[in-house]
């Protein structure tokens, strides 16, 4: 079957980035908000909130194995627009890779609508509801606490993705910690774990706007209705806006704390156009490239 | 002793390989029933579902820590199919692995049967019975939740084998990322702890033809009876085929968005032949041999 | 924005070690308080004890991470200390490191403040106490079990904190244990993790000076006033005084069980100056420099 | 302080090693009965089943860390026989190791019962029981759970320590997997994490005969009285012969499953006296030398 699929090789750069966000995000989204739809319909029986900040946890270090070599897995549009403004990924590719993102996630919540379908009938009495006791639209996208005032959900999503970036930011320097290639999936999914168990109480910690528009948007065309958009007091847009936010101040802490005062090295007289195909793409890899 | 010991020394290659799926695969099921065994007997005292996650995923760790220098660590009849299909390891061994296999996860089931056999009696008054309040079948083999359809059932196991090969394949995908050695049984572990979190609700994820159908055989020779068969509308069947299914389904997700698209390297011209003995079957050490 | 930051490059050594001390302690109490909020505001339905074990373990790994290429990532008066009196750390920058440790201690209380504030308002009704059901200082600072006399918390901390540099000190000594550089943070946090499992219950394992005084003082200055200087008897001077004399102690101890019955190695002929810049200060990096 | 400390130095290679296990079943068991204590004083609110299988399983994973690079971390008599039998661990040394392994465990029992005094007398209003409601024994050493018989307990003893010695032959068999030195220590305490996960219903899985009948002298002399050997029908013999037994027969298992079979290499014929000085103690760094 090898020489098979090998007819099927795509050799333009960007479509294949493009796909691995796109598995990337899928395979996030698919073992995130499944772990959401277990402990959610076996009433905590199968899981508690522990066990969805493992699954987002180790579906982003997953969604990084699979894409990282190729796209240098970004998963979220903050990431990558934070990369962007940093000046280690191209603005013509930005759109595309939001696209992509969310579209993975998308696709992710209508399998895990299909895998989790009887257990959601069960479990909802075949009503599908954004509110309520038998709630089920929380599977997919995040929804605030009762408490929590829309500044106060801001304010949440702002601290939370500044925290990602000031994690994945040291993660990717070089400078600071040499890390191996196979122990970077490991330790972003562990800070994507660290915020959900210090971080995950107000709002379901999205800090990603890919992760909650396209499950979103999938359970607005499934049966939940307009109330996905209504509830929380129109809260959809804060896990949009707000993560971008963000990043850009995360990756500001990070860089005026530690990066910019490193000492300089031979290694930053690199340019660009020496790197491997793509390798001024990989967060991962290389984080400073430039 | 060890002088005595180097003349049992077997020198058949394949021999040699299908002894080490046998002890791969008992230890798996050892620690993975067991884990059950306790939560169960202890009335959920001693451990809880992400008890039993562990144990599945450690028990994985382990079972390919003990084999996979020789054999490859396959563990599992659908991802040994799924390597032939790719042409990655030869079929003529296929039914051998698989026969030990299941070998390994029965006379796993027996020894949990030995080690918890007080506490199963306890447990369950004396009476072997597949339901009802005091059930102990569901220690050994997987069994559907009540809501579950039969068509529920096949689609969940189909899912949940795709994904496992989805994460199995990208981690042995040195192109993507380069792993060592000693991470890969790891993250192989921590793959299966991830799909137990987030699809193990319907029918807890067996997703491995011999580590459901060998335990199961158990059962039934040991007293629960032909009921381990005929429960959940038949359900012995599904994760024996589905798995296979879903198997071949991730590794053709996983080569047509990602590994068929990989710039051709240097590495492709090798042939098999020149690879170390049995280095075309080791999934983990060589995702790519050909 | 690569360029323009490059125009705020800190060249001063010490400053930049501090900045880095800051960011290190402002990113495990961000975490580790963040994770007791959570606990707390939610009622245990978003997090256990075990949550706060690993907030605070993943804390440290962070905080590890985001420091130890500067400034060796102390993180800790009681751990810089030691290294003073090991003679492995100038004593000159020793008042330095402390002020920033707990000024990052400090910040963090203060963002935490911010993203619970609703949360914390919700659950204490307004009212900001350190004792009674809804008391909420024990988010910040830690406070003493009813049972502990203040001799049993003395030695509480004492063995905690020795507990934490016999940890420390093992992982930093390559004669005993080689370790690659990606692995420390985590294996430092998992000690952390471990002393939190095994001795946190008596009075909250500080374990860290700055840990403590640092969210103390914003609580005083907050609104929950002098209580959190008298409640437990006065508590507040414990997890100031006793982690430095537990870390001597447990400094003492390693020192005398394993490292200096090390063989002498050529290595031990090195001399601090011709190290890299700032190398001696890095417990994490070589915890043998001299 | 450094200068000072390197006048203590011993040369002495026994009593190095003696030292490295002594202190290394101190960190053991400080950490894992500590956190028993944890669990039990606070009525499981600060800990549950799961924390002390965390505790005992970092508790191995410190306790390696300390000794490994002296004496090869056997920590368990169980284990240095084993070691002895397969000719890769002199006898003369192996009354020594047991000696120091068993005080180091009778120490941290000290410790543990110092450092929660206050809680133990609360929990049990100040009477040391072995059995009953507010029973504190069992923080120290093993008991049977009231359904065990005898010959179950056996079993189940010899069951875990195979269990053991299979996991960490299989991690020191650089012919199967190739291992760094830091993951060593992790993976053990992985493969005990595993044990107490799946073994640890019956009778508290010891698979140690040092971390059972230390701690059990100290409660015998501290007040617990007789009954620590009188309970569950005279148990106190079985967690001190029962994983000797279990120790020779994984060992057992393991070499003739796998580890003879490897085709010989280069490095068999290297003999002892060529290796480091005391190498061939070093289950953990080399499972190989002879």
């Amino acid at each position: 079957m090898d020489g098979l699929l090998k007819n099927c090789r795509i050799k333009n750069q960007l479509l294949r980035e493009c796909l691995a966000e796109f598995l990337g995000v899928y395979v996030l989204i698919l073992f995130g908000c499944g772990s959401v739809a277990q402990v959610t319909t076996s009433h905590e029986k199968n899981g508690q909130y522990l066990s969805i900040n493992l699954g987002f946890s180790l579906g982003v270090t997953f969604g990084v194995f699979v894409s990282r070599g190729v796209s240098g897995a970004h998963l979220n549009p903050a990431v990558s627009l934070s990369l962007c403004v940093l000046g280690r990924h191209p603005w013509k590719k930005l759109p595309f890779f939001i696209l992509f993102q969310v579209f993975g996630a998308f696709l992710a919540a209508a399998t895990v609508y299909l895998q989790y379908y009887d257990a959601i009938q069960t479990y909802s009495g075949g009503e599908l509801t954004v509110t309520g006791p038998t709630a089920t639209a929380g599977i997919f996208s995040t929804y605030p606490a009762d408490y929590l005032s829309m500044w106060g959900g801001i304010v949440d999503q702002v601290i939370g993705t500044a925290a990602l970036l000031l994690c994945v930011l040291a993660l990717g320097d070089q400078r600071n910690t040499p890390l191996q290639d196979g122990a970077r999936p490991v330790l972003v999914g562990a800070a994507v774990l660290l915020i959900g168990i210090s971080m995950g109480s107000n709002s379901g910690y999205a800090i990603n706007p890919a992760r909650d528009i396209g499950p979103r948007l999938f359970t607005y065309l499934m049966g939940w209705g307009a109330e996905v958009f209504t509830a929380g007091g129109g809260w959809w847009w804060v896990p949009i806006v707000a993560p971008c936010v963000g990043a850009l101040l995360g990756t500001l802490i990070y860089e005026l704390a530690i990066e910019v005062h490193h000492p300089p090295s031979a290694g930053e007289l690199r340019t660009p156009s020496q790197g491997a195909p793509g390798a001024e793409l990989e967060l991962e890899r290389d984080g400073k490239a430039q």
